[in-house]
């Protein structure tokens, strides 16, 4: 089938339902448009594990605080949707805003614990709105597989626990992390970045790969390698401000004193305009 | 089919998707069990509008105040299984409390404002863990249809305000409320009233009655009606006393000074051990 635009949500409840009919595994991707590689990764795996790829389009106004970008987010629906058709995507799915948030909603999905480290310290509602939006566009489109990316690994984190906790009958899967060349992880914030800035990103990688490098080495206390990190950053990102740095359980976001077996290094950092954050995963070997 | 009863969620998914792959059409009746005439006429409704018809069997301890009844609330597994199949109930649903909440549960339903007025003033987290526990039955029995019970208004309500904010595909209907024939509401914390007590009890129902009829017949101020409710109650349940006696707008549950169109007065009393809940629906003729 070629590549189908659906706005409402009433059509696009009627085409899933004869897909499903038609006993066809259906996949989502969601999205909030201006797609980079990353995204069209995300798509590509979809398409590898589903016979229906949906791939949802919506800047969400309720996970954005009141001075963040929500009205400056960049948009290109016209060269999302060509790049979409490109990588084989089924239905783009572009609800209206009013459709979405009825005058009177008063109904959020709440996770206890996960949105308050991490990203969630300086954005206090943000998880609240990416899990309920989550949860609407599973019950507007019912995949049986959704694609996330790793970058934002607390909110996939935050969605797994979601999906469990209530039961809802969708694959949750994270896709690792899709990176320029030079290792800055792909975001559609980093268009906010100046030359100078842009410069200075890929660092933000490279000081994650210094502590995975140095944890493999024998150093293992949280303190010592968030200390070289703060260092590495700031010989390296002298533009950027660190928001937070930490080494957590990549599972119960709880933060760690020393890595014992699996940590999270997570970071985000300002950088001009830009907010941007990365993290690596570390797996030290049981008998290192 | 002969009636089933499941007990496990693997196990109640491949039945229900194996029914939805024959197109059938699905309903379930949530109850926390010990069946009276109420539950029964639930199940006989939704036999009517569907094809298979799921009852669902849970004491659901996250609706349960700290000081509640969870412990002592009535059950009788046998006598409900013997009743549901009498009525033709297709299947009972059965879980385990291990099963339902993990060990590490942390996701809840939060629905703003309707939860904070009525019963939600003296149980301020029931609320949350009935939209909880309803959404998690909705995605384990995928229903096309659920029928709720009238005599819980607010959490109809609630129910159906949260299935229109997160786009859950059922759709929820509320029965009149069952009555024994003296017109007390049915109830299973009635088995809690001595002798005494359940003589006293219909009055609860007798004065909103009253009230109806005083509004029809032109008074139409909340005190004023609220007035002559509280002398009811005081002279006929003198074993009786007011949670809380309101006179609200039917949807959004926002108190009304004066009855103008739709009301819902509702009220909760503690009566020996049970704490009771009834309401009556007042609708003035436009130009009256």
């Amino acid at each position: 089938m070629s590549m189908k635009q659906i706005t409402t949500i009433p059509e696009i409840r009627q085409v899933i339902n004869s897909l499903k009919k038609q006993d066809k595994k259906i996949s989502l991707v969601p999205t909030m448009g201006y797609f980079h590689q990353g995204h069209l990764e995300l798509m590509r795996y979809a398409k590898k594990y589903s016979d229906i790829v949906v791939v949802s389009i919506f800047v969400n106004p309720t996970q954005f605080g009141p001075n963040e970008d929500f009205n400056s987010y960049p948009r290109d629906l016209k060269r999302d949707l060509d790049l979409a058709k490109q990588v084989g995507v089924d239905i783009v799915f572009t609800p209206n805003i009013e459709d979405i948030y009825l005058p009177n909603h008063l109904t959020y999905v709440e996770v206890e614990k996960l949105p308050k480290v991490l990203c969630g310290k300086s954005r206090p509602t943000h998880f609240r709105g990416v899990a309920t939006i989550v949860l609407k566009l599973f019950n507007i489109c019912q995949p049986d597989i959704a694609v996330f990316g790793q970058k934002d690994w607390q909110q996939l984190v935050i969605i797994k626990q979601m999906v469990k906790d209530l039961n809802i009958p969708v694959k949750v899967i994270g896709h690792p992390i899709v990176r320029e060349p030079d290792g800055l992880a792909m975001s559609s914030r980093n268009v906010y970045l100046t030359k100078e800035e842009r410069e200075q990103a890929p660092a933000i990688y490279e000081g994650l790969c210094l502590v995975k490098k140095l944890c493999a080495r024998g150093m293992r206390e949280s303190l010592a390698l968030k200390n070289k990190l703060i260092d590495y950053y700031f010989r390296n990102i002298p533009l950027g401000s660190i928001d937070y740095l930490e080494i957590v359980h990549p599972f119960t976001l709880e933060p760690l004193d020393e890595i014992k077996d699996k940590a999270l290094v997570a970071v985000a950092m300002y950088l001009g305009k830009a907010r941007l954050i990365d993290n690596i995963l570390i797996e030290v070997e049981k008998n290192a």
